[in-house]
């Protein structure tokens, strides 16, 4: 942290703010610049916030954290990327990986034919929830331990690895006995009791972007979970809560390269939730493997129309298999 | 739900859409109109997402709900006002209610000597936290358990009751057991399973919005809390998340009267997380009384610049005894 | 502009930095610390962002800005409140001043009425547009000059001085020969070209932020005011645009002390736009005294479900009484 | 529009309401429900805002607009892609369109050099600002009519259409004797005056998106150009404000196929103005293609550490050569 002490500080604020910086357990290390003195604060702890507080000292002009507050995650600390299996398949490496499948398990037939739909379209690994984050208490709020079995049985039949959400810290070890990786919904981006559970967990993370969470609180709540133990965290954009009604959230694309940049992590995008509407969902797929993502999680069901939820945003099998295909061209002239 | 068909919809689309909603449980109600054909659709269930689906229908212009989706929040079930009794404080009621005291538990002594702070200044209710959820998993996390024990001290000798937060479902029990009214954090406010549970306790819930949360949403988390069977709960506006940066988050005051107008729940404004400043702590008070606020929850500490979290936020205790001078002058000229 | 080198910056990269800063024109003051070295570039001009540059540059950890971007309108200026004359009416001094009026001029006799309300009501201002910004080109866009003759006489009837907006440079000698102070709309908060030429003007000026505004960016326009010549301006917070629909602006009610605090010149309160509906204007109004606004604009109008344009947000003349009741009460609470 | 009564609504109600619409000179056209009664109101204007006062009105549950509010610009009013010629370059058609150049003209040679750079690339139009919207009075703020005189230079030796910005009604026939296409910057989205001048000229036009302007509200402000008789307008998604602050302004992709289904105009990105920084404009550039816009605008700089505006965003050649070749791969990928 620097203390920016104003152009007119007495030399006597300035001693002022260096002895406050040393009773909260900081070394202070002044430069004595023409026009104004500039105070940094040295310590251990990577949560510098209380140093914030100096702003109401005398004299002082700002406060400005030099570090970043996020360690494991940042790429200074990890200089490659990051390649996380999700049971055979690596996320993070040269292949779009895509994941997909129906919002909510519904029925062993409905999820069977939504795994072989997206498995011969061509996705990697197959997406449903058991425990569903619903806005209302009247609404499904999934198969719960039910839909975690039918899970498994789908899972062995089609030898796709599956991800699958998990809401609740009591909830992770039975989660985690079926799924080949455990989905942390937008809603609990910053359930910081779930975060550290899952960071204890063997399994692989995705943890999906805040509709209200900036790019920082994001690599934060990645934190816990690398802190925690837990070294696979996949990061996921889903869309940003904006001004904009149009679209049911603002797609955040620019957060892909913006990420790419700051972690070592795999960031994958997640069209379906940000748009909220079918016909978005294969331009913003093109978009996102053309802007640089490792991968895409979209919703596909057998028949939208009869779906128990986010049926509005779900592809019919025919329009995931054009999708397939024109993420395929795209990402091919990428390569070269 | 009402169903609007576009103008030149052809009498077979308009069966089609009928058909469709009969076959996802509702009954369809087609207004034959004379420049277009709506349909109502009526069912059982207050959860009519599904029949947003109606729109990908050929034929249909746009749906369009009806219903509000929350129903014991609604001030149309229920049309008094709610009074919440915090031990033997009511909030709802005519008087104005002031919950204070320090942002963490720290200590005994801390703890004790802001309860006495807040007690002369005229609050009713003391608050402090054991279980603190920080952005960073490097930041103090609260003294938990042995944070509800000093609480449960300090209410003994000073006769206050107290409001503590719970992140946990699985840490509501023992929270119960030391504190008289439960607080759900504003990044938990859609943290459905930690809702559910404390729709199960005796004990009344303070459920803050969230910086992301629609005043909807917020009324349908509530509704998660009553339909669980907890009929105390106390909403409280602390900011919400904006492009405006000078504060820390915007404090919406407007959403106060409109939420008057749409529950008999209480409302409270918490101006210090709002503003993340203790210089605008107390102008935002006065404007919570004045917009017709139930009380208000504020930070107390009596040596912000040692405080483990929210220093910059917490008034001094000769700040806290002018801002309570000057509630009860603005809240007795409005009962005039 | 202070600019952080990195922790391993050479020698060398700062030279760099040193020279690339003299080479756009500033002087360049490095402070060498024990973790890191800090280069501090200073110039004639205010206008430091070409410096912004230098995170661009090897070696560079980041840039701050240490001065305020504006100059004429910040506090250190200008120690005292600016006290601006609206006619015989002073704003910014220690009477709260309420201006009032129908959104559009629509005929005399409407005009006439509304004057005669807002005066038997108290306030000491008649607002009224001729020129209307509307979002439609299909919606009434104002009576023009020939509204701007009806306020000159209802101006000569009643003895009020009059607000109006101008919303092209060309109208400005036009406009300003009728009103008693030029409105600039939340819509040409950043209309450079408008700013420059009311800066010349003789009237004063109320400068609405812009839905989109920041309250550094609000500052920044006034700044355009005030360096063209004119030193009378009036800000007005009127709600920003949020996420939050059920009302139609969020209003900033936080902006008043904040600007308060950085500025001499007058704040008021603009509560209908913000809000949108006739219901939370008297509350918000009552909130705007209470955080410490100067004064209030407010729309009232005598039957406002025949008004030509936002007949939902004005008051009819009984409410537009009670609200005055309400203010002088909690005005008057404020000054002991 | 649309307006629901509620369930309880009585006779005499509904009849009062009808008996509004009329007298604000409206058909009312009711359609008796088995739940409830819903009214519909036809009038010749677009402009139905006055009728949203209906919710004022006692019985009534809400109101609902039908139409959308813009005519000429929707879909419905033509059916095929507009194509807009600037100069003899056609955007809107199969090809994409590559507009580039430095923020503002700052020299002859700089302006000369950066044509030459740009064409080279295989960029289609040149850009250039000689009229320039800046936050501060105390930046750069163009070379104004001697700018417009170098571009007229330099398209002249480069055979390349110029498109450049005007900020002021007065300035328009002016710039237009220079220009091949006009901008309309962000800032005055929403300036009226100036939308009805461009809107009387002959050279098609560039209506920037704001940074707070909902798509229904750009959409409203092309209406004003193309109602003025102007037909030729390109729309510009360049990012919103949003609570994200790692961007300058989030680039909203979703907006472009939001866009290519409501109209028939022409969609644009620029991604430089919207991300801030030079490094996220090549991914962002590709996803534009990828997302299905129409052209591109950037900006590049042969010096963009010398730059007197906007350098951090700008590319320097060898990034744009590099650029251009990436989005060549993707746009054929795209055909087949």
């Amino acid at each position: 942290m620097i203390i920016v002490m104003k152009n007119q500080a007495t030399e006597k604020q300035i001693e002022n703010v260096i002895n406050w910086i040393e009773s909260i357990g900081y070394k202070a290390h002044p430069s004595r610049g023409v026009q104004r003195t500039i105070i940094g604060a040295v310590g251990d702890q990577r949560d510098k916030t209380a140093l914030k507080y100096a702003e109401s000292l005398p004299g002082v002009e700002k406060t400005m954290p030099i570090l970043k507050p996020y360690k494991l995650a940042s790429r200074e600390s990890h200089e490659g990327n990051t390649i996380v299996s999700v049971g055979p398949i690596p996320i993070g490496g040269p292949e779009f990986i895509v994941m997909a499948g129906p919002c909510s398990i519904e029925s062993e037939e409905q999820l069977l034919e939504s795994a072989y739909i997206v498995k011969k379209g061509g996705a990697q690994i197959l997406r449903g929830g058991a425990y569903k984050p619903r806005t209302s208490p009247y609404s499904f709020q999934g198969m719960e331990e039910e839909g975690l079995k039918l899970l498994e049985q789908v899972r062995l039949r089609t030898s796709m690895p599956v991800v699958t959400e998990v809401v609740n810290p009591a909830d992770v070890d039975l989660v985690e006995s079926y799924a080949d990786m455990l989905q942390i919904g937008a809603r609990n981006v910053q359930n910081f009791a779930l975060l550290k559970k899952v960071g204890q967990s063997r399994k692989p993370v995705l943890l999906k972007r805040g509709m209200m969470t900036t790019i920082e609180e994001l690599l934060m709540s990645a934190e816990y979970v690398l802190s925690s133990g837990n070294p696979n965290v996949i990061l996921c954009e889903r869309g940003i809560r904006t001004f904009e009604t149009t679209t049911r959230n603002t797609l955040d694309l620019s957060a892909v390269p913006v990420l790419k940049g700051l972690t070592h992590l795999p960031v994958v995008v997640d069209p379906s939730h940000a748009a909220g509407h079918w016909k978005l969902v294969i331009p913003l797929s093109r978009a996102a493997v053309a802007v640089g993502a490792d991968g895409l999680i979209v919703e596909v069901h057998p028949r939208p129309e009869m779906a128990v939820s986010d049926g509005m945003q779900s592809l019919k099998p025919e329009k995931f298999y054009q999708l397939m295909d024109e993420l395929r061209a795209i990402a091919s002239a990428m390569r070269h």
